[in-house]
């Protein structure tokens, strides 16, 4: 499934709906739900209710119940057209709907936002050896071996979430940069996690951009305390949270790697490729050491950190004309997670 | 006004209940708001919803009328006794209810959480120049130039937090440590503050504790990304949120910091001793720097970090005998805010 969070045509701005995408529309996950469930008409449904599971049934796998009822009740025939920007893709003619609610929109009528708006808390890894490996040789510094101890992080701003399409607001910055992660997101609760039980833990993966301002973040890492101010300002989830059934093609054999190219495009041309079975750190592993002596909550996030050569702090801005600026278009795409695409714009 | 957090014999082990201590006892906000605003009776109240206020009338303004409301029923008189464990202290002999529900508690009857259970986040900055130099000198090198420059700070677990009484779990770890700290909570919610209007986005104060695993912390350190495991298993809060009004008689003459003595005892014996107005940086220039590009919200967290000499790492192990242990009692006493204690146990 490919979960997102959307506003309709005519929401106020702080709506946010859960919703899975299929490919020719959005299921409405609130709307649809008395196809599956009883007594939750009307309930509000977000996405971290989803992830969190309650007693009317609403849960990654209630979500799955009402997707099937929606295509139960709709049977084989919907009117598609071609989707204007991608000609390889269909889009529904029209909502469909039942005793006036739309149970499933067109494609092209729901604004995608973050898939998770506001997650519980957002934790970023540094799981990438050649991503530390370049990041300390700026500083004359090898790889430290505590590194290769344990999957080391740093807590995140998670009130600070932007989604596809959002627009960035520049902060004070002369040096803003983008970072290409891929982000797990938790679905159950645990504690001491075993590595060999860390999978059930997730509920799926998606895109994250950690949005850095290396000025300031260099600044305040000669104190010691890491990364804050410099990537507080933003952080971009999505376009969607694909559950781990939909990446089984991509899997190693010990099914504890996925074989996804990512590529991030910057005013469509490209800076940077990798590869997320290059992280060093297992999810498996990087769970367990989160959950080691503190309880894992779904709805907290898990990112990567960077991948080799995803920032241009990395690539150089010698090599690759300069930082961000106002009106650049960062775009990361990731096998099988689909594209985060944002505009960075002058608001101050 | 003391606000607090507390659970009522029989209440579930997951309740919380916001309400405001007084001389005498604790007056419950959710029972009680029926006594100053129509439409509450039954409404679900807790500190949260205080700080941010809604259009009920709930707010610190409201939780203030809410008191009124219950001085003026009652009258002048109740019945109290002196309280066992403080001569000085009286206490309700009983509960005052009206309609079945009990709107004025003995404070021995209450059992007071964190007064903040949830923050929404918690920052922890590096504001006594005194703790930052000696942490430093511990490594052989002088307090970094930009440290002076800017007030600097780290996220941490919000998730993670104890109140007062609270045991401790003992994390893995052969160095735990207690941080003696003062927290803000913020009240409004901003962007880019003023530091002359900072104050304005202060609720209180409240008592931190940010508890330690100083080998954990070490070792992660070393790779650049700050303090986040060696941190995240808890944080102590509490015992109350102190509203700046009853802090006036501290204040400095600018207003801009707080005189307020800061002691740490180990099982009885004082290990530290400090005082707030210490700070390099005023708690306005802190706000100001967190919410610089970025959103703070009520319910925010933010530490100073900690008091010169307010930890074993500063004091040395060696000159207190040793990291604690299980069954240490750690209490944390500030002027004006209460002491905020709690038992180390092991429970793996």
């Amino acid at each position: 499934m490919k979960l997102v969070t959307f506003r309709q045509p005519g929401d106020a701005p702080h709506e946010a709906r859960a919703g899975v995408l299929l490919p020719f529309g959005v299921v409405d996950l609130q709307a649809a739900a008395p196809l599956a469930f009883e007594d939750t008409e009307n309930e509000r449904i977000d996405m971290l209710r989803v992830l969190t599971g309650d007693d009317l049934g609403i849960s990654l796998e209630g979500a799955a119940e009402i997707v099937n009822a929606v295509l139960e009740q709709i049977g084989g025939s919907v009117d598609v057209v071609n989707d204007e920007s991608d000609p390889n893709a269909v889009d529904l003619a029209g909502s469909i709907s039942i005793g006036g609610l739309d149970l499933l929109l067109p494609r092209s009528e729901a604004k995608l936002l973050a898939p998770l708006p506001r997650p519980r808390s957002v934790r970023d890894f540094f799981a990438f050896e050649q991503h530390v490996a370049a990041a300390r040789k700026q500083r004359g510094q090898n790889v430290p071996a505590a590194w290769y101890r344990a999957p080391v992080f740093y807590f995140s701003n998670h009130q600070a979430i932007l989604g596809p399409e959002d627009l960035v607001p520049l902060p004070r910055t002369e040096q803003l940069d983008y970072e290409l992660e891929v982000a797990c997101v938790i679905g159950r609760e645990g504690r001491n996690i075993d590595p060999a039980d860390a999978y059930e833990y997730i509920a799926g993966f998606t895109i994250m951009n950690d949005w850095s301002a290396r000025d300031v973040q260099a600044e305040e890492m000669s104190v010691g305390l890491g990364p804050a101010k410099g990537k507080d300002f933003a952080t971009s989830l999505g376009p969607y949270i694909v559950t781990l059934d939909e990446l089984e093609d991509y899997t190693t054999d010990d099914g504890d790697r996925w074989r996804l190219d990512m590529i991030a495009r910057v005013n469509g041309r490209e800076y940077s490729r990798g590869n997320l079975i290059d992280m060093h750190y297992t999810w498996a592993e990087i769970i367990a050491h989160a959950s080691r002596d503190v309880t894992l909550y779904p709805g907290d996030v898990l990112g990567s950190g960077t991948v080799g050569g995803g920032c241009i702090l990395e690539l150089t801005p010698e090599a690759v004309g300069g930082w961000l600026e106002p009106d650049d278009v960062v775009e990361l795409e990731v096998t099988g997670l689909g594209v985060l695409k944002n505009r960075i714009v002058y608001s101050r």
